[in-house]
Parts: C-alpha cells; sequence; structure tokens
C-alpha cells in the first residue's frame, strides 16, 4: 500500500521483517498519527495481537508467522514462543494455522514466513485483478468497515479491486460508511484512500442508504469473516442492512474474500456465533461518554447477510455467483 | 415527562413558564448535566432557539410563544421582539408560526401562550393514546432519533405511544438507535426513557437490522418532518433504511405526527429539499477527530421513505394507512 510520509510517499505493508526484527504499522494511532510498532521478540509480537497493534486475520496470520520464524533464528524455546503467540486471541483461525505451518518448517523459518506472507498478499492481489473487472470507469463504490491493506498486510479483499482500478487509471470514488461502534471506515479505510489519492468521502452509516436510493452508488463491495455452505457470510456489523438496501435499488452486492473463507461443514448464516463486544465500544467513543450513565446498551459485532442478497464472491480464483459457490475449492 | 432529581422524580415539561420568567432544559448538557436555562427577555429567548439549548420544531415554537408573551408583559417594544425571535433559526415553520399566533393575540398574551401550548402538548397526548393500541403487552421497538417530549414540549411523537403504553402498565423494551451523526437517539431518547423507567438498549444504527431480521423487533415508530401529498416522509437520515429492512423482515413502520405534518402541496418525497449539515458533525465527536484530517465527508441530515414501505401515520386523530392519508385533514 502507498503511504504518504513527510517528504515522499512510500510503498509499504501492515507487517514485514528485516533480520531479526518484526515491524509494524501501529494501527491503533491512525489516522491521527503513523506510528511503528517493532517487535524483538515473541513477548512483542503476544502484546502486538493482543492488543491490536495490528488486526485483521491474514494479517494477524503474517505477524504470527514472522514472530515465530524470529524465535527461531534467535534461537528461542519454540514451543513457549509458539504458545504464547497462540494465546494472543482467542479465536482467530488464521492466527492458528500460521503458528502451526512455522511448526511445520521450522528448519528453514525466515523462507517458509516470507512464503506464508507472499501467499497471502498474493491471493489479495489476485482478488484485486478480478474484481477490477466489475468496476468501470466513473464508478461509485459502496464499501463498509475496513477489508483493506492494513487487514490482510497489502491490498485488502473489498479495498483490493478499488485499489486495482485506481492504479489502472479509471476515474472512481468511493463511499465509506463509517463502520460505528469501532469505526473502521472513518480511521482506516478512509486513511488507505487517503494514502493512494483514491476520491472518496465518509458518511455515517445511515447515509449509505441515502446514496442508494438516490442512485448515486454503482457498485457495493465488503469483505467477509465467513461464507458458509449456503452461500450465506458473516460481516461487520451492518452489512446485512446494506445488502438488503442494495438489493431494493438493485445494486450490484459484491463480497471479496480469498476461497479459504468459505466454510463448508457450516451449513447456514443462522449457525455463525455472533460474538457481542464491551458495552464501552457503544457507549463512549475516543474516551468520551455519549450514553447516559445508566442505560443500557447491546453490541453485536456482526451479523449474517443471507446468499439471495449476495450477487457474487469475489476471490483469487475468480468471481462466483452464490449458485456456483461451491466451485470456489 | 417524568424526571429523576437528585431524592424525587419531577413532571416537568421541556419549556415553561412561570411570572415573567420562560424555563426550559437545556438540551446541549443531556445525557449527562440536567441543567435549566432562564430567559429574561425575548433576547435570550433568541439565543436559547438559536444555540439549541432547545431543539424541535414544537419545542421551539412554544419556546417562542412564551418568548413572545413576555415581551408584552414586559412591554417590550413588540415588532422588534418578533424579529428578534423570528431570525434565531431560518427554516422553522413553528417558529414563524407562534410569533404570528402572538402577535393577533396581543391583548392576551399569558392565555394565548398557554393555549397555544396546551395544544402542542394534547396533540401528542393524543398521538400517544391512539399509537398505544398498537403496542401489545411484550413488546419490543425501535425507534430512531429522538420524537420525545424534550422536542415536542411533552410525550413525544414517536415517544408517545411508547410512554402511554408504559404508563398503562405495559412490560415493553425499546431499541434505541443511537442516530449518528448527532447522537440524539443515544443523547435525547435514551436519557427520555431512563428518567420513565422504561426498558431500553442503545444500539449502534448499524445493528437495528440485526435485531429485525433476528425476529426481535415487533413494531418500528419513528417521528418525521413533514409528510407529502403522496404518503413518503422526510426524517433524520438513516430513516430510509430501517423502513426498506422492516419491509423485509414483515414489521410494521409507523410514522407517528401531528397532522399539520402533512403538506399536501408538495407532490413527492423527491421534491423534499434534503440539507447538508456541517462536515464536522460527521468529523468529530465531543471535539475528537474520528478521520483523517484531509478525507472528505458528506452529510446529509434528512433522507426520504417513500409511502409503500410505511404501514401507517399515528395521528391526533387516529391511525391512517397511506391510502387513507387525505382522510387526515
Amino acid at each position: 500500500m502507498k503511504i504518504k510520509m513527510d517528504d515522499s510517499v512510500k510503498e509499504l505493508k501492515a507487517v514485514w521483517m528485516d533480520e531479526k526484527k518484526v515491524n509494524m504499522i501501529d494501527q491503533r494511532y491512525l489516522p491521527s498519527e503513523l506510528k511503528f510498532f517493532i517487535a524483538e521478540d515473541f513477548k512483542d509480537i503476544h502484546s502486538a495481537i493482543k492488543n491490536m497493534v495490528v488486526r485483521g486475520a491474514p494479517t494477524i496470520g503474517v505477524t504470527a508467522a514472522y514472530g515465530m520464524a524470529q524465535a527461531i533464528i534467535m534461537d528461542e524455546d519454540t514451543r513457549k514462543a509458539a504458545e504464547i503467540i497462540r494465546s494472543a486471541r482467542p479465536t482467530a483461525y488464521d492466527l492458528f494455522h500460521a503458528v502451526d505451518y512455522m511448526l511445520d518448517n521450522i528448519t528453514r523459518p525466515k523462507e517458509a514466513a516470507e512464503e506464508y506472507a507472499s501467499s497471502v498478499v498474493e491471493k489479495c492481489r489476485k482478488i484485486g485483478e478480478n474484481g477490477a473487472k466489475l468496476i468501470e470507469d466513473g464508478y461509485d463504490i459502496l464499501t463498509h468497515c475496513n477489508a483493506g491493506a492494513l487487514a490482510t498486510v497489502d491490498h485488502g479483499t473489498a479495498l483490493a479491486p478499488i485499489r486495482a482500478s485506481a492504479r489502472d487509471g479509471k476515474d472512481i470514488h468511493v463511499y465509506v460508511d463509517e463502520t460505528r461502534p469501532r469505526l473502521q471506515g472513518a480511521r482506516l479505510t478512509a486513511w488507505e484512500l487517503y494514502n493512494e489519492d483514491i476520491s472518496h468521502s465518509v458518511i455515517v452509516d445511515n447515509a449509505s442508504g441515502y446514496y442508494m436510493q438516490r442512485g448515486d452508488i454503482d457498485i457495493v463491495i465488503v469483505g467477509t469473516d465467513r461464507i458458509v455452505s449456503n452461500g450465506d457470510i458473516a460481516n461487520k456489523i451492518g452489512t446485512y442492512e446494506k445488502a438488503v438496501v442494495a438489493k431494493e435499488n438493485d445494486i450490484p452486492f459484491y463480497v471479496a474474500a480469498p476461497v479459504t473463507t468459505y466454510d463448508e461443514l457450516m451449513e447456514k448464516g443462522n449457525d455463525i456465533p455472533i460474538e457481542s463486544r464491551d458495552d464501552d465500544e457503544v457507549r463512549m467513543i475516543n474516551g468520551s461518554l455519549i450514553t447516559p450513565k445508566r442505560s443500557p446498551v447491546k453490541n453485536p459485532a456482526f451479523d449474517v447477510t443471507p446468499a439471495k442478497y449476495i450477487t457474487g464472491y469475489i476471490t483469487e480464483k475468480g468471481i462466483f455467483s452464490p449458485s456456483e459457490r461451491k466451485e470456489m475449492f
């Protein structure tokens, strides 16, 4: 991803390794400050993942792979490093997978970690290449949350076709849902688009329907945490509403994700467990209380968008409609 | 409306007059502090309306009526008072109407102002009585923004049937959309419900679709700024999305408003001018920046909900379906 520095534009990744150090863009300070976090050992890796210096399952996976490579190269106790890194987040599949992958490649740590990272990035690049075919010159695109380079090391999933289209010289504009409660759209997606000089507008989540109704949106592209057997998806809270309103206005609604997101063993969307997150994400913004002190809140983090609202899945293997979903493998 | 004080519960209105003083709940400090604003003369009234000590068209109208009564009683220059009060907000129909009403009743200021206020409150009480028939024991209700007593002196429009149902002893629960960008749901609706001891949960606007999809919402009730000839309505940004998702899930969607909100001269919703408000409402929350400094934002304040998504209008004259709308007069 491009990042504007004081006097230049650099091409950086969300996480990378040089010699023995693992470097990350510290996402906790974005968009107001660009800071880097340097992990010297696996304890730093654990703390970076746990404290959300990095977020997004693919970026977490790659950070864990680099952390394991670092531990192996530095002759640390590999079992202990694996255990500590694994414990950083409770439900991150990519995290466990990356650690196991590194334990299977213990004799060639740096190469294995770089292969793991490249494979993540390459999938996203192909998602971008495939998805860009859906974006015509002059298109206005709506996206929700941050399925960008910060979450996937580079390119992004939902943002990959947008990046690829802009780099191809297409004149596009992106409507960015701010994405309450954690505001990943306003904070991270807008920051990525600003750095790439891609025309965009941040809107409150309430305003996306207004622009869809007016005919101002040509396509909606979102990411996903899981695609299940019947084609339903889980994604950031609010995705379902956007999908329903898109369908009502005949706007194509695409979900961008690597094919490994497809979980054939889970039958339908309603089987996906929905995490309820901390009340304070709703109650407080930047440390300041916005509700009455004694008012109860509810904070579901994800919702399920049934397959009937989905036009297609943009993957590294091509674009599949819900009825073609089983061909993704 | 009931308001919890330090050691008691009081029955108060958003604005009231005693002797020569006009008293208001200072809505700028809610929900964190309950402060009162006392207007000593028409200059204070002008500043209270302009600086949003009070908001909501009916409350603004009554504040203006009391302000005119005060000016007349205190032997001020009535023409000048009228001019100053009228200039407090540029597009508030109720404000102009209230000032004209007082100029027509210059010989009996206190009585006329109290009649004006009572008529506003009585309409809302009847909206509550009529709307409560739609709310069954055990219902979960979704509302958007603040169409409450603070906006209408007492009872509210969308909140009136909820208040009436709770006072009738029905066991109800209210899902309160926080309503970005200005957060009137989180700040004001939640505060009113807390004070009335009505069970409620504040949710981010993105989460209402999740609860509708799960079957957790029995009815949606919102207010409106304008109902036009074909039955379309304008209301706070986000209302359109809620209406589309409600229809998709077969949830009745009601709009509560006095019949004077019906503007027969405007043909259809698309004719309603939509105000774009200040960028900083999106960029900043409680004084703190949430987007990249250089990211553009868009901030439409209202949207239009077409009549086909509306189950009915709850008015002081009864409940009307969109096809019966012309009978409202």
